[in-house]
Protein backbone atom coordinates (compact mmCIF):
# COMPACT_ATOMS: atom_id res chain seq x y z
CA UNK A 1 0.00 0.00 0.00
CA UNK A 2 -0.71 2.81 -1.23
CA UNK A 3 -2.30 0.19 -3.53
CA UNK A 4 -2.48 1.58 -7.49
CA UNK A 5 -6.12 -0.21 -8.50
CA UNK A 6 -5.04 -0.29 -12.00
CA UNK A 7 -2.10 -2.61 -11.33
CA UNK A 8 -3.06 -6.31 -11.73
CA UNK A 9 -3.48 -8.24 -8.59
CA UNK A 10 -0.29 -10.68 -7.87
CA UNK A 11 -1.14 -14.24 -7.90
CA UNK A 12 1.52 -14.73 -4.90
CA UNK A 13 0.08 -15.19 -1.71
CA UNK A 14 2.77 -12.92 0.11
CA UNK A 15 2.35 -9.92 -2.88
CA UNK A 16 -1.37 -9.90 -1.97
CA UNK A 17 -1.45 -10.07 1.91
CA UNK A 18 1.29 -6.92 1.48
CA UNK A 19 -1.58 -5.37 -0.88
CA UNK A 20 -3.53 -5.56 1.84
CA UNK A 21 -1.45 -4.55 5.19
CA UNK A 22 2.36 -3.85 3.89
CA UNK A 23 2.73 -0.69 4.95
CA UNK A 24 4.17 0.00 8.66
CA UNK A 25 1.31 2.83 9.54
CA UNK A 26 -1.35 -0.45 8.80
CA UNK A 27 0.38 -2.84 11.01
CA UNK A 28 1.04 -0.34 13.57
CA UNK A 29 -2.79 0.61 13.72
CA UNK A 30 -3.80 -3.61 13.95
CA UNK A 31 -1.40 -3.97 16.39
CA UNK A 32 -3.04 -0.94 18.13
CA UNK A 33 -6.17 -2.18 18.05
CA UNK A 34 -5.35 -6.23 18.89
CA UNK A 35 -2.48 -6.05 21.22
CA UNK A 36 -2.65 -2.35 22.84
CA UNK A 37 -6.67 -1.97 23.37
CA UNK A 38 -6.84 0.92 21.45
CA UNK A 39 -10.36 1.06 20.08
CA UNK A 40 -11.10 4.82 19.32
CA UNK A 41 -9.57 7.53 16.76
CA UNK A 42 -7.97 9.45 19.68
CA UNK A 43 -6.38 6.54 21.15
CA UNK A 44 -4.79 5.39 18.25
CA UNK A 45 -3.29 9.19 17.47
CA UNK A 46 -1.79 8.80 20.77
CA UNK A 47 0.31 6.07 20.31
CA UNK A 48 4.37 6.35 20.47
CA UNK A 49 5.25 6.16 16.81
CA UNK A 50 3.28 9.22 16.30
CA UNK A 51 1.12 8.86 13.41
CA UNK A 52 0.09 11.69 11.96
CA UNK A 53 -4.14 12.38 11.56
CA UNK A 54 -4.14 11.75 7.66
CA UNK A 55 -2.54 8.94 7.51
CA UNK A 56 -4.14 7.55 10.41
CA UNK A 57 -7.85 8.21 8.58
CA UNK A 58 -6.50 6.44 5.45
CA UNK A 59 -5.41 3.80 7.05
CA UNK A 60 -8.28 3.38 8.48
CA UNK A 61 -10.56 3.96 5.78
CA UNK A 62 -8.37 1.15 3.69
CA UNK A 63 -8.74 -1.12 6.47
CA UNK A 64 -12.51 -1.09 6.72
CA UNK A 65 -12.61 -1.08 2.83
CA UNK A 66 -10.32 -4.29 2.94
CA UNK A 67 -12.94 -6.22 5.40
CA UNK A 68 -10.06 -5.85 8.37
CA UNK A 69 -12.48 -3.42 10.63
CA UNK A 70 -15.41 -2.60 11.43
CA UNK A 71 -16.53 1.04 12.91
CA UNK A 72 -19.81 1.96 14.79
CA UNK A 73 -20.79 4.44 17.21
CA UNK A 74 -19.93 4.51 20.72
CA UNK A 75 -23.00 3.73 23.12
CA UNK A 76 -21.91 6.06 25.69
CA UNK A 77 -20.93 9.16 23.35
CA UNK A 78 -22.61 8.95 19.74
CA UNK A 79 -20.07 11.21 18.99
CA UNK A 80 -17.10 8.69 18.96
CA UNK A 81 -16.73 6.01 16.94
CA UNK A 82 -15.08 2.87 18.00
CA UNK A 83 -13.05 0.47 16.12
CA UNK A 84 -13.15 -3.18 16.37
CA UNK A 85 -10.82 -5.59 14.49
CA UNK A 86 -12.63 -8.01 12.08
CA UNK A 87 -12.28 -11.73 12.32
CA UNK A 88 -9.91 -11.53 9.22
CA UNK A 89 -7.71 -8.91 11.41
CA UNK A 90 -7.90 -11.56 14.38
CA UNK A 91 -5.89 -14.29 12.02
CA UNK A 92 -3.09 -12.05 11.67
CA UNK A 93 -2.40 -12.44 15.06
CA UNK A 94 0.14 -15.17 14.34
CA UNK A 95 2.23 -13.04 12.50
CA UNK A 96 2.15 -10.47 14.23
CA UNK A 97 3.49 -12.45 17.17
CA UNK A 98 6.03 -14.01 15.03
CA UNK A 99 6.82 -10.28 14.02
CA UNK A 100 7.33 -9.59 18.08
CA UNK A 101 9.57 -13.19 18.21
CA UNK A 102 11.65 -12.02 15.64
CA UNK A 103 12.78 -8.79 17.09
CA UNK A 104 13.51 -10.57 20.91
CA UNK A 105 15.54 -12.77 18.83
CA UNK A 106 17.20 -9.84 16.26
CA UNK A 107 16.84 -6.85 18.02
CA UNK A 108 18.64 -7.08 21.44
CA UNK A 109 17.31 -8.18 25.05
CA UNK A 110 15.15 -4.88 25.12
CA UNK A 111 12.82 -6.47 22.79
CA UNK A 112 12.72 -10.09 25.38
CA UNK A 113 9.59 -8.99 26.33
CA UNK A 114 6.83 -11.16 28.46
CA UNK A 115 4.83 -11.91 25.15
CA UNK A 116 7.77 -13.08 22.94
CA UNK A 117 8.52 -15.12 26.19
CA UNK A 118 5.07 -16.39 26.19
CA UNK A 119 4.67 -16.96 22.42
CA UNK A 120 8.30 -19.35 22.47
CA UNK A 121 7.36 -21.39 25.60
CA UNK A 122 3.83 -21.98 23.81
CA UNK A 123 3.02 -20.85 20.51
CA UNK A 124 -0.30 -21.98 20.12
CA UNK A 125 -1.83 -21.41 23.69
CA UNK A 126 -0.52 -17.93 23.22
CA UNK A 127 -2.15 -17.57 20.08
CA UNK A 128 -5.38 -18.56 20.94
CA UNK A 129 -5.25 -16.69 24.64
CA UNK A 130 -4.23 -13.63 22.46
CA UNK A 131 -6.70 -13.74 19.90
CA UNK A 132 -9.48 -15.06 22.67
CA UNK A 133 -9.24 -11.42 24.69
CA UNK A 134 -9.03 -9.58 21.83
CA UNK A 135 -12.52 -11.41 20.85
CA UNK A 136 -13.73 -10.97 24.59
CA UNK A 137 -13.05 -7.07 24.61
CA UNK A 138 -14.54 -7.04 21.02
CA UNK A 139 -17.81 -8.53 22.44
CA UNK A 140 -18.13 -5.97 25.39
CA UNK A 141 -17.18 -2.83 24.16
CA UNK B 1 10.49 2.09 6.18
CA UNK B 2 11.66 4.54 4.64
CA UNK B 3 12.81 4.90 8.29
CA UNK B 4 14.01 8.37 9.31
CA UNK B 5 16.86 7.98 11.26
CA UNK B 6 16.23 10.94 13.35
CA UNK B 7 13.46 9.33 14.90
CA UNK B 8 13.73 7.53 17.99
CA UNK B 9 13.58 3.81 18.13
CA UNK B 10 10.20 2.43 19.17
CA UNK B 11 10.42 0.50 22.19
CA UNK B 12 7.90 -1.81 20.51
CA UNK B 13 9.10 -5.11 18.95
CA UNK B 14 6.78 -4.76 16.10
CA UNK B 15 7.68 -1.54 15.63
CA UNK B 16 11.37 -2.35 15.51
CA UNK B 17 10.35 -5.04 13.20
CA UNK B 18 8.63 -2.55 10.95
CA UNK B 19 11.17 -0.18 10.72
CA UNK B 20 13.79 -2.92 8.91
CA UNK B 21 11.20 -4.68 6.90
CA UNK B 22 8.25 -3.19 7.18
CA UNK B 23 7.39 -2.30 3.05
CA UNK B 24 5.53 -3.91 0.89
CA UNK B 25 9.13 -3.75 -1.69
CA UNK B 26 11.41 -5.12 1.28
CA UNK B 27 9.26 -8.06 1.86
CA UNK B 28 8.51 -8.53 -1.85
CA UNK B 29 12.56 -8.82 -2.57
CA UNK B 30 13.15 -10.87 0.56
CA UNK B 31 10.27 -13.25 -0.72
CA UNK B 32 12.32 -13.59 -3.80
CA UNK B 33 15.46 -14.14 -2.49
CA UNK B 34 14.05 -17.02 0.15
CA UNK B 35 10.96 -18.21 -1.40
CA UNK B 36 11.78 -18.00 -5.27
CA UNK B 37 15.49 -18.47 -5.55
CA UNK B 38 16.27 -14.93 -6.84
CA UNK B 39 19.58 -14.53 -6.25
CA UNK B 40 20.94 -11.22 -8.91
CA UNK B 41 19.87 -8.33 -9.21
CA UNK B 42 18.26 -8.93 -12.69
CA UNK B 43 15.88 -11.89 -11.53
CA UNK B 44 15.03 -9.65 -8.63
CA UNK B 45 13.45 -7.01 -10.96
CA UNK B 46 11.89 -9.62 -13.50
CA UNK B 47 9.67 -10.28 -10.50
CA UNK B 48 5.75 -10.07 -11.62
CA UNK B 49 5.39 -6.99 -9.27
CA UNK B 50 7.29 -4.96 -11.34
CA UNK B 51 9.97 -3.36 -8.75
CA UNK B 52 11.81 -0.13 -10.17
CA UNK B 53 14.81 -0.15 -10.11
CA UNK B 54 15.30 2.48 -8.16
CA UNK B 55 13.34 1.15 -5.68
CA UNK B 56 15.40 -2.51 -5.89
CA UNK B 57 18.77 -0.95 -5.53
CA UNK B 58 17.26 1.28 -2.32
CA UNK B 59 15.81 -1.84 -0.96
CA UNK B 60 18.91 -4.30 -1.60
CA UNK B 61 21.17 -1.65 0.20
CA UNK B 62 18.80 -0.82 3.45
CA UNK B 63 18.13 -5.01 3.83
CA UNK B 64 22.42 -5.23 3.64
CA UNK B 65 22.62 -2.26 5.83
CA UNK B 66 20.01 -4.10 8.53
CA UNK B 67 21.85 -7.10 8.56
CA UNK B 68 19.59 -9.19 6.15
CA UNK B 69 21.24 -9.89 3.38
CA UNK B 70 24.73 -10.40 2.40
CA UNK B 71 26.26 -10.11 -1.11
CA UNK B 72 29.41 -11.24 -3.25
CA UNK B 73 30.51 -11.79 -6.55
CA UNK B 74 29.65 -14.23 -8.49
CA UNK B 75 31.97 -16.68 -9.00
CA UNK B 76 30.96 -17.38 -12.40
CA UNK B 77 30.79 -13.87 -13.43
CA UNK B 78 32.76 -11.29 -11.71
CA UNK B 79 30.62 -8.57 -12.91
CA UNK B 80 27.81 -10.24 -11.27
CA UNK B 81 26.92 -10.14 -7.57
CA UNK B 82 24.62 -12.94 -5.67
CA UNK B 83 22.58 -11.88 -2.71
CA UNK B 84 21.72 -14.40 -0.21
CA UNK B 85 19.69 -13.88 2.92
CA UNK B 86 21.36 -14.29 6.43
CA UNK B 87 20.43 -16.29 9.09
CA UNK B 88 18.23 -13.08 10.20
CA UNK B 89 16.52 -12.80 7.16
CA UNK B 90 16.25 -16.77 7.32
CA UNK B 91 14.31 -16.08 10.78
CA UNK B 92 11.49 -14.40 8.83
CA UNK B 93 10.06 -17.37 7.01
CA UNK B 94 7.56 -18.35 9.71
CA UNK B 95 6.54 -14.78 9.22
CA UNK B 96 6.28 -15.21 5.55
CA UNK B 97 4.68 -18.32 6.01
CA UNK B 98 1.91 -16.84 7.85
CA UNK B 99 1.37 -14.30 5.36
CA UNK B 100 1.13 -17.44 2.66
CA UNK B 101 -1.31 -19.02 5.13
CA UNK B 102 -3.62 -15.89 5.55
CA UNK B 103 -4.10 -15.22 1.89
CA UNK B 104 -5.19 -18.89 1.58
CA UNK B 105 -7.98 -18.31 4.25
CA UNK B 106 -9.21 -15.08 3.27
CA UNK B 107 -7.94 -13.82 0.08
CA UNK B 108 -9.93 -16.83 -1.82
CA UNK B 109 -9.40 -20.39 -3.72
CA UNK B 110 -6.88 -18.85 -5.96
CA UNK B 111 -4.17 -18.44 -2.90
CA UNK B 112 -4.71 -22.24 -1.69
CA UNK B 113 -1.52 -22.73 -2.86
CA UNK B 114 0.89 -26.25 -1.97
CA UNK B 115 2.31 -24.23 0.55
CA UNK B 116 -0.46 -22.98 2.44
CA UNK B 117 -1.74 -26.78 2.39
CA UNK B 118 2.41 -27.59 3.56
CA UNK B 119 2.18 -24.79 5.97
CA UNK B 120 -1.48 -26.00 7.68
CA UNK B 121 -0.80 -29.33 7.74
CA UNK B 122 2.49 -29.50 9.48
CA UNK B 123 3.25 -26.00 10.63
CA UNK B 124 6.65 -26.74 12.11
CA UNK B 125 8.04 -29.53 9.42
CA UNK B 126 7.30 -26.78 6.53
CA UNK B 127 8.91 -24.20 8.26
CA UNK B 128 11.95 -26.13 8.98
CA UNK B 129 12.11 -27.61 5.49
CA UNK B 130 11.83 -24.07 3.53
CA UNK B 131 14.40 -23.16 6.28
CA UNK B 132 16.69 -25.94 5.42
CA UNK B 133 16.30 -25.74 1.57
CA UNK B 134 17.21 -22.04 1.74
CA UNK B 135 20.40 -22.37 3.85
CA UNK B 136 21.48 -25.20 1.24
CA UNK B 137 20.78 -23.18 -1.85
CA UNK B 138 22.91 -20.86 -0.12
CA UNK B 139 25.57 -23.13 0.85
CA UNK B 140 25.80 -24.01 -2.93
CA UNK B 141 25.62 -20.59 -4.57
Amino acid sequence: MPNDSSRPTSACPISYALEIFGDRWTLLVLRDLMLKECQRYGELLASPEGIATNVLADRLKRLEQRGLISKRKDPLDARQIIYSPTDAAIALVPMLLEMIAWSAQHGGNKFETKMAKRFRANRDKCIADVQKSIRARRAKS
